[in-house]
């Protein structure tokens, strides 16, 4: 790979400037993160340079509006975002510290140690490579899926350490916000031991729930509850991509799935001697009973996690005051039950349909503040609303 | 258990006449789905007579407006709810059709198999027993947390066998309509081997997620995505109930966990393969790509679960777009957004709001029929709301 902005004056161009949002900015990688940055980064007003091995990529994200092509622009940037694969990340980042001498360099892997480590092993200074994370994605991936909003709204993990130099973390800190995303700190250890824990884990539970599916005779799985919808939801992920996360993160996601297949291996046990009791006594005479302890704990073990689930904007779980209204499934009467709500100026903290299978109808669950709960069943049910007894 | 009906002539009360809605009913166990059967029927205009081996919870469904104590109505019931756990089913079904000759008699167990078996084995003649499973449930218990509404809208399944009178299956769904209730037929065998993999399963996969978290430092769960929300959604059920379900159940779980277990097992020797390959050479050399088959193996077979889930009324996986659109969190954003699409002409489909942990800001995801997106896009954007580009 060769710029033409190789031979340029690179300290013209690279003042780390975290109140100055404009900025030329390289995005080697043109995949649905590589575009989306381009994309994003154009209408905040940056200059975008594209550069991908594959040079079709390139054509693809350029036709998008995500920038132009790294060979035509003849500037240096001022920041680097590589947005390759996890097992090509660390060798692109050091060829672009070396290439740009004064750019600040980030990558965007969901897996942090590795990148960092294979950097730092490099030998070249790292104080320009700010290791990052944006907490986004979609199920679709490619140049065509990128999307200008990918990352409004969400996080943007940045894992800066002792060797990072304060300015080019400020300098990434400004461009993230300028693409409306939160940047937010954690160490790239506590990251990696984070994802595998809240994102790598969950993605392989739900994988292997669906892979039950996939097993299963076609009649048993007619009737379908939301508790199958939401355990399932990761199920439709990118297969490639998620085999390379998964790899990339191993060491840290090892010992949650062993800890994940202890606990089952433990259920298992238990279920089996149940079925053996069950077989032996019908379960008339309460022989089931007397297994079951391994799946109790776990049950309850299970209770004591999801009290730990942070509220919606972060802090300690909430308790919200769940109300349930029936909902015909005709146009605008979802919009109605909102404003609704609305009318009564309470403010809806979280909202999840509940579909029912073989009726045009829904119950919409509805969750308010405590407090606030009283007030609106009453203006539920004085606008006419089938507001279902708590 | 004795009833001051026992002595009345039953033929008086228990005609089985599917027109005639109002009848006799008497639920035996007042927890959580006794008394709200009371409660429904009551309010369905059905005399309700409550029998439980406690008499403070007979007392206080009474107090609860779910019926009259049996032992005070003189009375015999046309309809008997058996909704006592499932280790003692069976047993109170049998001696149900043995006091009452011509009542039609029911049970509400989420397990069904074991529970027919044990009454067949009573020797007693089973054509007035019709086994019975309303979908629903909350994830609080007892005659207090009952609610008149719990089975309004929701499947009341129906495992009626060869030796089973279709006017007692008559009276059942005539009774369970009655409740607001959708009542589906569905074999027990065929039913058992269905909720395992698609009910008790996801409850388990649930709960062993939620004992990762259980088991984690604090600085891990700080911040938690959505995925990991949704495949924790079942984590906060109620352990003493599941585990009497799970070990009813356990013949039909048991492969399903199996086959995840085995799944598991070879992720994890992948996984493991991974996490050594890293540590032998660094991830820029591209050493873990080596590993991961069996992992790419899984995700796929997850996709093609996920593309095995019925579309909400049933059918075949619907294909929905989806609109993202950003939201501030204040009283009725959420109305007018609703609003906006109603006033559109277009339905929502479904609806998904992703909570930014440190935002008051929320993304909320419509899914609408692929025809209406365009439309529904141009008019969100028309009324200012902030669409993400897709």
């Amino acid at each position: 790979m060769t710029s033409a902005g190789e031979g340029a004056d690179p300290g013209a161009s690279t003042t780390v400037d975290a109140e100055t949002p404009a900025t030329v900015v390289e995005v080697v990688g043109t995949g649905l993160i590589g575009t989306s940055v381009g994309l994003a980064a154009t209408a905040a007003g940056h200059q975008v340079l594209l550069r991908d091995a594959d040079p079709t990529h390139v054509a693809h994200a350029v036709e998008r509006g995500a920038g132009q092509a790294a060979s035509d622009s003849g500037v240096a940037p001022a920041l680097v975002v590589v947005a390759v694969p996890p097992s090509v990340a660390a060798e692109v980042v050091a060829e672009s510290l070396q290439r740009y001498p004064y750019a600040t360099v980030t990558d965007v892997c969901s897996v942090k140690g590795p990148v960092v480590t294979a950097v730092a092993a490099s030998g070249l200074p790292t104080g320009r490579y700010v290791p990052g994370h944006p907490m986004a994605g979609r199920e679709t991936s490619g140049p065509g899926a990128a999307t200008v909003d990918l990352f409004r709204g969400r996080p943007w993990l940045i894992s800066p350490d002792r060797a990072t130099d304060s300015a080019h973390v400020a300098k990434l800190v400004a461009f993230v916000e300028s693409l409306g995303a939160i940047p937010q700190y954690l160490p790239s250890a506590e990251h990696d031991r984070m994802v595998a824990l809240t994102s790598h884990t969950p993605q392989v539970v739900s994988s292997l729930m669906g892979a039950r599916l996939a097993a299963a005779a076609a009649p048993d799985v007619a009737v379908v509850g939301q508790g199958l919808r939401d355990v399932m939801r990761l199920a439709g992920s990118d297969a490639a991509l998620w085999r390379e996360i998964l790899t990339a993160n191993a060491a840290e996601v090892l010992p949650v799935l062993k800890g994940f297949a202890s606990d089952l291996a433990a259920v298992v046990a238990d279920v089996e001697l149940a079925a053996q009791v069950d077989a032996d006594r019908p379960i008339a005479s309460g022989g089931a009973a007397a297994s079951g302890e391994a799946i109790e704990r776990m049950l309850r073990e299970g209770n004591a996690g999801a009290a730990r689930l942070p509220a919606k904007h972060g802090g300690e779980a909430a308790d919200y005051e769940e109300i349930e209204v029936e909902i015909p499934d005709t146009p605008g009467s979802l919009g109605s039950l909102f404003l609704a709500a609305g009318e009564a100026g309470i403010n809806l903290e979280d909202v999840r349909i509940e579909h029912t299978v073989g009726r045009l109808m829904a119950i919409a669950h509805l969750y308010v503040l405590p407090d606030n709960a009283t007030r609106l069943r009453g203006a539920l049910r004085a606008g006419g609303w089938p507001v279902l007894e708590s």
